[in-house]
């Protein structure tokens, strides 16, 4: 009986697959079958070129090309870490927005950098091959990361280079990209209207976000030439319109095991949202201290928050079991369809249990991997990856940790040496209550917290260390960076005697964790992508992980309740919901919103939804028609969709993504900014 | 363990009570502790009067006197059979709306009438010891019903007295009603404004339903007087304010025992929902023929739909464990205190077991006492009230069924005399469907199929019936009324002589119910009730009956998901919410609504929630703040507070009423509707 509804859910999944807008899809293998059977579209390879060149990868996130001189639209949330590097104490532009009327007047965002891939190239079987000859799992894994190595070092002159692992380690490519490290803020609104409504309407709708910002790419100081731009969409797309959206999704969880979702619903998920809580509630505790310090502490809580309210969901959707049967069902057709192909069993079967042993040993050194770490605090995060850097880059390149590889000190210098703030105080605040909240989960005898605090006080530990620390100066970082392992040795800096003392503990916790997990599902969710190809074919996107995907879908409402919800919202819903509220926060109108009331059409579209199979890190993807043209933003998902983490969810159960309609966004410009010169690019007119 | 679990709930559930606002309560018993301690309201004798007097009955729901010329504000689906009696396929008032400038354009409605309750009378111990006597249940609920009979037949000139039954019996009370019978029709919006969003929206929040409708009841062909009216606030209730509704809330069942709960989960509930069902696809299919069978059919439909929605949401609620289990904690913590009594134990334990053992009697009879009836169809059933009606006066008064007491038979003569029009062609169609459908479930063979069709199809009785019938005409009616038994039993229209067969199978079902469901319920249910005054003391209302009842709470918002619904919408949301759509139906505007759009402001609030206790009937109530001012008019329920037919539910899980806003209204009167007149006299200017 177990069995037969385990195969009544299987066939209800490859039935409804056939017809779903599923998958984050690579540039290397577009769902063309899909496009052409489903919406009769059938792009050129200009096309999709043009739209991967236009694609923007921001640091977690996504944007878009839209004028031939280097102009970018993203969301205001996904440049709000720049625009915060921009802001101080006087100058809030997070609050009060921004607007350079003229190029001279653009702000030069520090350390502000972008990119876009270039050009990509298959290497999956130089890397397997290279692991094929290691002994063990470890010796594979160590073999393979120097092939990487020497591949990422082959790279031409501009470009960086790095291998990218796609369907567990099934396959390796070679991902080039353009980097762009002038970037400048443009225009930016008042964050009260990008983000209205706040947490609580966040993964909302209907939804009423004016969530976008342009910034612009300069190159040898004159705005970079950027002829792969998208037009811009004066209209928008109407209800059933068929879009694609392309950007950078961060992370799914797909293609794992049973064994590791286990993990993830039993330890990992909670133990994140223990993580992330005690995080928040050190910010949450000192923005009670006084406007400025509310004003530094508001981007991390609203990114926390946001992490929070996402990692529900997605825990939800784990402990919801008739979603676990699904993915139970869908690992055993695999492995009985494998049963039926001797030698590929005897190749492939074994790698489940591996994965399953290995994950077995993980809960109990969980908690120290996730409280033995300085994260919570940036300076003491900067402390510590001095001194990681001169150990790491000590040793041949295909040796060292992936982020101190030759390919990559470039990025990790700029972002170490940034002259973005840092606010000691709130740093103070954080690791304390951090260091606190460690001591109390592993005890004082754990190895990591007397390392760091011996017998001491977390206040007095690092209230010393933050207070004392000259690393909030980036000449004084540059020094160590430059000074050599000597210089980090000799150095009486607490902040980097405290992260000399935790060194060698998070060293071997890490080495723990690579040897006996990292290596053990890499070298087996290879061998599980292999079956998975030879059994199915490759007819299924890989797992996201922050590199450029395409998906698609068509703009659509949806039922939820008993009720309908609308493809779209105007700008009569925003007024409505802040009024309802009487304008209570985080109801509330900026100024400008308010002022505007009379000019704005207010049957304007805001923002609209669809289908398209988007995850955290598309925000600020391009939602791009037919004609490839710009019709709005990517900024949220709703509700029902946030456990597409672990399984494409249906959109018939009224999962969809949330963007800003480019219609909305150009009536704001207009009526609200009075953002003449911006628009006029936008509509190259 | 589980005795403990039920104790928790309970627990749970008596100190949530504690703050709750709970209840539907009488007029006799207000909870005036409550209003005292928690809203530090305390409403003088004038003030309840006032309200009480103020408080209209419409047939199965409410309205409120607004000036002291008669004019009453109540929904317009409230008024809607009335509009709809005033409609023709030539002046659909119920599309177009109405307005009369002046009196003298007023529109008298058939048959139209309300009542107020004018005073009432505890009768508690006459009934009881008239019932004592008897010697069985049957025995008891005769000498019941005669005593009944002779109450009400003691009424003053000009009013109607009825006996009503409290408690399930714990208590009976003489209701003296005042009754006006020229009602005539000022103002109604169109129906796509008052029903804005359809069937989809009704039971949902956020809302924009401009649901009112304004009457004028007359005496001697002038304006009545009532003194008692309440005044109209221009501003409404802000968010925090205490209100008061006061109205005629249709049934709750929150005093049955969990033999009676179990029995509408299992039987009753599903059987009804098959009804409906029955009833509304017969509609739906005759309404595809035409505009003009739509406009027909229109009113039934919406009718049925709003029943199928509501009991889908009842349903819900009794097929969630958590909710049942709180049902039987409180049964079983009745029993337990009860049995801690001896003497008191004696008397009313067996009580529960008799109820349930009469209801496991029902489900072999709930299909054809479901089924055998023609009240599908208002022809037929005029034919069958006609052929019941001299049947039932020539018994004794105390006798009779309670419909066919001398005390209802005025109400009873100019309904069935009403000269609202009826549509044969719909009438066939729904009678035939409703027959085939019974065939089916009860089997050609069943008494009640064999007296109405015989061997012949459901077309054929049903079509020759319809179409010959004389009894579209009143006059034909009043002919068989007053030419008394003989006139109906020459009678050979087909539609009387199909009433004749059926009579028969129908009474004898309906007696077999009287003596052993209704008889047995109301004998041991007085004993429940009885039990728990003495244990509990009188502390909480009776269920409620369409008799006049208060409720009460505040105004406020709640959080639904992971955000917040505010506590009102303003006109903003109403013209978002249909461009959102791009006005395809059910959210098109009418052209009145669109072209006012630029005059009105739109920040003028719409719809609002708020926490009383009301449930279906208690729609056209007035929502009074504590100046006794009318700050808007219930017409819903949200969602969330559906189940409260079976238990109160706790504002914190959302349950809210809903109500059209007194600022709304007056701002839809002057700007879209241009009724300066009504708006005069409504502010007393």
């Amino acid at each position: 009986m177990k069995r037969f509804l385990a195969f009544l859910l299987l066939i209800n999944l490859l039935v409804s697959a056939a017809f779903a807008d599923e998958g984050m899809w690579t540039f290397d293998n577009p769902p063309l079958k899909q496009w052409k059977e489903k919406y009769g579209f059938e792009p050129s390879k200009e096309w999709l070129d043009r739209v991967r060149l236009a694609s923007v990868k921001f640091p977690g996130a996504s944007g878009v090309f839209v004028s031939p001189n280097g102009l970018i639209a993203t969301n205001h949330h996904v440049a709000s870490g720049f625009i915060e590097r921009l802001s101080s104490k006087e100058r809030d532009l997070l609050k009060n927005g921004f607007y350079a009327k003229t190029q001279a007047e653009e702000l030069k965002v520090p350390d502000g950098n972008v990119q876009i891939l270039h050009s990509y190239e298959n290497v999956t079987e130089r890397v397997h091959s290279a692991a094929r000859a290691g002994s063990t799992d470890a010796d594979a894994a160590a073999k393979r990361t120097a092939e990487i190595a020497a591949i990422e070092k082959d790279c031409p002159a501009g470009l960086r280079c790095e291998v990218v692992s796609l369907y567990s380690g099934g396959e390796y490519w070679k991902y080039r990209f353009k980097r762009y490290t002038d970037v400048r803020l443009v225009m930016a609104p008042e964050e009260q209207a990008a983000f209205f409504g706040g947490d609580y309407d966040n993964f909302v709708f209907p939804r009423h976000d004016l969530d976008f910002t342009f910034v612009r790419v300069y190159e040898n100081d004159k705005p970079a030439s950027t002829p792969n731009y998208l037009k811009w969409s004066a209209t928008g797309a109407p209800e059933g319109e068929f879009i694609i959206a392309s950007g950078y999704p961060g992370s799914t969880a797909r293609l794992l095991t049973v064994a590791q979702l286990a993990y993830q619903r039993d330890i990992g998920n909670p133990l994140q949202e223990k993580v992330w809580k005690t995080r928040r509630k050190a910010l949450e505790d000192y923005s009670k201290l006084g406007a400025e310090q509310l004003r530094q502490a508001n981007p991390g809580m609203r990114s926390l928050a946001n992490s929070l309210k996402r990692l529900e969901g997605q825990q939800n959707g784990l402990l919801n079991p008739r979603n676990f049967a699904k993915k139970e069902a869908e690992e055993k057709d695999l492995r009985d369809k494998l049963a039926a192909k001797p030698d590929l069993n005897k190749q492939y079967s074994p790698a489940w249990e591996a994965i399953a042993k290995a994950y077995s040993e993980l809960p109990s050194k969980a908690n120290q991997i996730a409280f033995s770490s300085l994260a919570s605090s940036r300076l003491a995060t900067i402390a510590q990856q001095i001194v990681t850097y001169h150990i790491e880059t000590a040793k041949a390149d295909g040796q060292r940790y992936p982020e101190f590889r030759e390919s990559r000190l470039d990025a990790f210098r700029s972002s170490l040496l940034s002259p973005a703030p840092s606010y000691s105080e709130m740093e103070q605040a954080a690791l304390t209550a951090w260091m606190a909240e460690a001591r109390s989960v592993l005890g004082a005898n754990d190895p990591f917290i007397k390392a760091a605090l011996g017998e001491a006080e977390p206040a007095e530990v690092v209230g010393r260390a933050i207070r004392e620390t000259k690393l909030l100066d980036p000449a004084a970082r540059k020094a160590l960076l430059d000074g050599g392992a000597a210089a980090v040795a000799a150095s009486t800096d607490p902040l980097v005697t405290l992260a000399r003392r935790v060194e060698p503990v998070i060293r071997e916790l890490r080495s723990w964790s690579e040897k006996n997990i990292l290596a053990v599902e890499t070298s087996n969710g290879t061998k599980i992508a292999q079956a998975r190809f030879a059994v199915y074919g490759k007819n299924m996107p890989p797992d996201a992980n922050s590199h450029l995907r395409l998906c698609y879908g068509v703009v659509k409402g949806y039922e939820e309740d008993t009720t309908l919800v609308p493809y779209r919202t105007t700008f009569f819903g925003l007024y409505d919901r802040a009024l309802s509220f009487d304008e209570k926060d985080p109801f509330h109108l900026p100024e400008s919103v308010k002022n505007a009331r009379s000019k704005i059409d207010l049957a304007t579209p805001l923002n609209f939804v669809y289908t398209a199979d988007t995850i955290g890190g598309n925000s600020g993807s391009p939602v791009v028609n037919r004609r490839g043209e710009v019709v709005g933003l990517n900024f949220d998902s709703n509700n029902q969709k946030l456990s597409n983490r672990y399984w494409y969810i249906e959109e018939n159960e009224g999962s969809r993504a949330v963007g800003v309609h480019s219609a909305g966004i150009l009536e704001a410009l207009r009526k609200i900014y009075g953002t003449e010169a911006l628009v006029s690019e936008l509509l190259g007119s």
